[in-house]
C-alpha cells in the first residue's frame, strides 16, 4: 500500500508536467539490450521450457535491465507516429542479475521520465528534469533529497585541456572515488590513464568542487585549465543550477565528481541523495544522451532521469521509516448478527461502497467480540451493527453512534489507510 | 492511458470491497510453477547471460504464467503473518509461451481477486466474486459482460451418477464443446472415456442446460441422474445465481458446460463473456480451489477470479471500441513569446500545476501558429498566452478569455483525457 501511494504520487506529478504514460514489453532482443555496453553481464535471458534447441544471437530474448534502452528502441521504431518533442514517463519492473543487498534487488521498480526530440533537443529540458523529480518526491513522507548534477563536457573538456588523451578511462577511474578514495584513484590515473601525478591531482581537485550556486565556475577557472568543451559544459551546468535556485531552492547542487560510469550520457548527469541514506548511493539518476537512439541518418537526443522506487523504499522499509495505518483498505466492517441476515448486511455494505467507503461484511456470524477482533487485527477503524436503528462504532475510541448507511461517512482521514513517516531506527 | 484508467477503476473497486493490494515477484522456482499441472509447456525459464552452467531442477527459475500459483505459494510461505480470511487483489504482468493471436499475448496483464482461509472457506465468498467483478467492469466504457457459472461438483456428481468412472476425462472432453462441437465430443466420450452412446448423450444434455435463475435445477433433475455430489453442487450453484439476482440482476447465468479444463478448481467455476466478443472466449475466469495451497497438515482453500485485462483491451482496441480524447495528460500549453521569458512562463505553469492542472511550456519560442499546432497535434485543449493581462484560448472553439494563473481552471471534463467508447468497427 505504501509503494502504491508513492507510485500514485509520482504518476500524478509526472502527468502535471505533461509526461504521457508509456509501457514497453519486459522482454527485448538481446542485441538491443547489449547495444549500449556495460550492463551485459547482468542480463537474464529467456528460453521456453519445452522450446526448440537454444536460440542464439539475434533470436535471443532477455528481460530489460533499465527503461532507457527499451525507450530508445521504442522511439526509433515508432518515430513516424510520435509527436516530437516526446515526453513520456514509464513505471515498470526491471531485472538485473546482481548480488542482492540492502536497496539492491534482482527485480525492482523504476520510475523514469524522459524527453526526446528529433535532431536536437533544447537544453532547457536538462534544467526541467530535476525540478520534476523534486516536486514528485517532495509530496511524500520521506526524507528530503539532494540532486547532484554534473556535466560530462566539464570533465572531458577539463581532462583534455589538461592534456589527458584517454578521457573515458579518466572518467571511469574518477567514478570510483566514493568506493576506493582519492589516493587509490590518483594511483590508478597514473597507472592506467597515462596521467602524471600533477594531472592526477588536478583531476581530484576538479572532483572535489561542489556548490549550490554558480560559484563552482570560478573554482574550476582557478585550476587554470582551458578547453572549449569545458566552457560549454560549465555554461550548461550553470543553467541547471540557476533554474533550480529559481524554482526549488536547496534542491540541486553542482557536484563535479558525479560521472555515472560508462553509461550512455553525453552532457548533464544527475544523481540523487536521500538525506540520511547517502552511503547507499543514488536513489535517482540520469542524464542527457545525444546518441542513444538513432536510425540511419536520424538521431533522437534525449534527457531523462530514473527514480529507483524499490531501492528508495527498500532502504526506508529497512529502517521502519514508513508506516501505514492499517493492513487493508477497509474502513468499515459490517457485523453479521446471524447468517440469515447476510443479504441485509450485504445491502448495507453496498450502500456504503456506492458512496466510496471501503466496506467488508464479517466472514461469519461469530460472537460480536470475535467480529470486532477481526476488525481490530487489520486496523479497520469502524464496525457497523445492523439493528433498529443501525449503529456504528469507532473501535479505537469505543464511541458508538446511530447511523444510516445512506448518509453516514467516516472522517476523510479514516477513509483510506494513512501513509506516514515512521520513527526510523 | 486507457489501460491505466481501466486498471484504476479495477483497483478502486477491489479496495471498496476490502481487498488489499499484493504483488509477488515475477519469477518463481520451476517446481512451484509446475506443481499444478497443465501449463508447464508454456513457461519461460530464465538464465544469466554470463551465469555458470545451466542450473537444473529445483534451482531453475521461470516467469509466472498466472497470479494464482504465486499467490498460493505466498500464502503458504506467510501463513504465520497473515490474518485469515485473507482478501487480496493483484494486478501484474504474466507470461506464457503461447502462439500470439488476437486477444492472446506472450506478455499480458491480469487483475485477480482471491479470498483464502485456513482449513475451510465459507461458501458465501463464491457468491461474492462475480458481484465484485460485475461492479468493477460496470464502471467502464466497455460492452456489458455476462458471467457464466458452473460447479465441478455438478459435473463430477452427474458423470458418476451416470456410471462413468473417469470423470476427469469426461470433463476434459466436454470442455472442448465450443471448439469441436457436440457430435465430436460425443464420439470422443465413447472412444476415450468409456461412455455408451446414451451416457455421452446425457453428458451433452447436461452441458446444454443454462438459466439465469434456479430453474436449471429442475432441468438437471429431469435427466434422472442422482448422486450426493450432484446435489451438493446444485445447492451451491443455486446460491451463486440467487445472490447475483438479488444484487446484480442480469449479470450471472448458470451454464452447465463451463469446465475450466484441467485447472485446479474443485467447485464453483467462472467464465465471462464480453457481449459482442463471445467468440474470443472468456475475458475473466476463475473458481474455487480447495487444495491449491497446502503445507503439511495445513490447508488454505480459496476462491478467486482473474480479469484478463490485456485480452479484454486487446479485443476492444482491435475494433477501435475505446477512445481517448488526447494523447498527453496536458490540459494547458503555455505559449512562449520569447526564450527570455521562459522563467516567467515556467512560473505560470507552476501556478497552474499547484492547482492540479496538467501544464507544459512550449518547447521553443516559435511563431504562435506553430505553438498552437504543437497543442493541436496532441489534443491539448488550451493554450495560455502570457501578456498584460494573460489570456487563455480554447483552441477547439477559438474562444479566448483573460485569465489569471492563480485562479483560472478548465472545466472539469477537460482536466484529464476523457476515455470513452468508440464506434466499434
Amino acid at each position: 500500500m505504501i509503494e502504491q501511494r508513492v507510485v500514485d504520487r509520482l504518476r500524478s506529478t509526472f502527468e502535471l508536467y505533461g509526461f504521457a504514460p508509456l509501457e514497453t514489453r519486459s522482454v527485448e532482443p538481446l542485441d538491443t539490450l547489449l547495444s549500449k555496453g556495460e550492463t551485459s553481464k547482468e542480463v537474464y535471458l529467456l528460453h521456453r521450457l519445452q522450446g526448440s534447441a537454444d536460440a542464439t544471437g539475434e533470436d535471443q530474448l532477455g528481460l530489460h535491465f533499465d527503461l532507457t534502452v527499451p525507450f530508445a528502441r521504442f522511439v526509433v521504431e515508432n518515430a513516424g507516429k510520435l509527436q516530437f518533442p516526446f515526453r513520456r514517463y514509464q513505471i515498470q519492473k526491471v531485472w538485473r542479475g546482481e548480488r542482492p543487498q540492502e536497496g539492491r534487488y534482482r527485480e525492482f521498480l523504476q520510475a523514469d521520465i524522459d524527453v526526446v526530440n528529433r535532431d536536437s533537443l533544447p537544453f532547457h529540458y536538462d534544467t526541467e528534469m530535476p525540478l520534476v523529480i523534486g516536486d514528485a518526491l517532495s509530496g511524500l513522507p520521506i526524507p528530503p533529497v539532494r540532486i547532484l548534477v554534473n556535466n560530462r563536457k566539464v570533465c572531458e573538456g577539463f581532462y583534455r585541456g589538461l592534456g589527458l588523451a584517454d578521457t573515458d578511462q579518466v572518467l571511469r577511474t574518477v567514478d570510483k572515488l566514493d568506493k576506493i578514495g582519492p589516493a587509490k584513484v590518483a594511483g590508478l590515473l597514473v597507472e592506467t590513464a597515462g596521467a602524471t601525478e600533477a594531472q592526477a591531482a588536478a583531476c581530484l581537485e576538479l572532483a572535489a568542487i561542489s556548490a549550490d550556486d554558480g560559484s563552482f565556475v570560478e573554482a574550476v577557472r582557478k585550476l587554470g585549465v582551458t578547453d572549449p568543451l569545458l566552457d560549454e559544459g560549465l555554461g550548461e551546468l550553470v543553467r541547471v543550477v540557476q533554474a533550480a535556485r529559481e524554482h526549488a531552492p536547496g534542491l540541486v547542487v553542482a557536484d563535479l565528481k558525479i560521472a555515472r560510469g560508462l553509461d550512455y550520457y553525453t552532457g548533464t548527469v544527475y544523481e540523487t541523495q536521500l538525506l540520511g541514506y547517502e552511503r547507499f548511493g543514488s536513489i535517482c539518476s540520469g542524464g542527457r544522451y545525444d546518441n542513444l537512439a538513432s536510425s540511419g541518418k536520424e538521431r533522437f537526443p534525449g534527457v531523462g532521469i530514473s527514480i529507483g522506487v524499490s531501492r528508495m523504499l527498500g532502504l526506508l522499509f529497512g529502517r521502519q521509516a514508513l508506516t501505514v495505518s492499517r493492513s487493508v483498505p477497509t474502513a468499515v466492517l459490517v457485523a453479521l448478527p446471524h447468517e440469515d441476515q447476510r443479504v441485509a448486511c450485504d445491502r448495507i455494505a453496498g450502500a456504503l461502497r456506492r458512496r466510496g467507503i471501503p466496506t467488508e461484511v464479517a466472514p461469519a456470524a461469530a460472537k460480536f467480540g470475535k467480529q470486532i477482533q477481526y476488525a481490530d487485527r487489520r486496523g479497520i477503524p469502524y464496525v457497523w451493527f445492523p439493528g433498529e436503528p443501525d449503529t456504528v462504532k469507532d473501535i479505537r475510541s469505543g464511541e458508538q453512534v446511530e447511523a444510516d448507511a445512506a448518509g453516514w461517512a467516516p472522517p476523510v482521514a479514516d477513509l483510506h489507510p494513512a501513509v506516514g513517516a515512521g520513527e526510523p531506527r
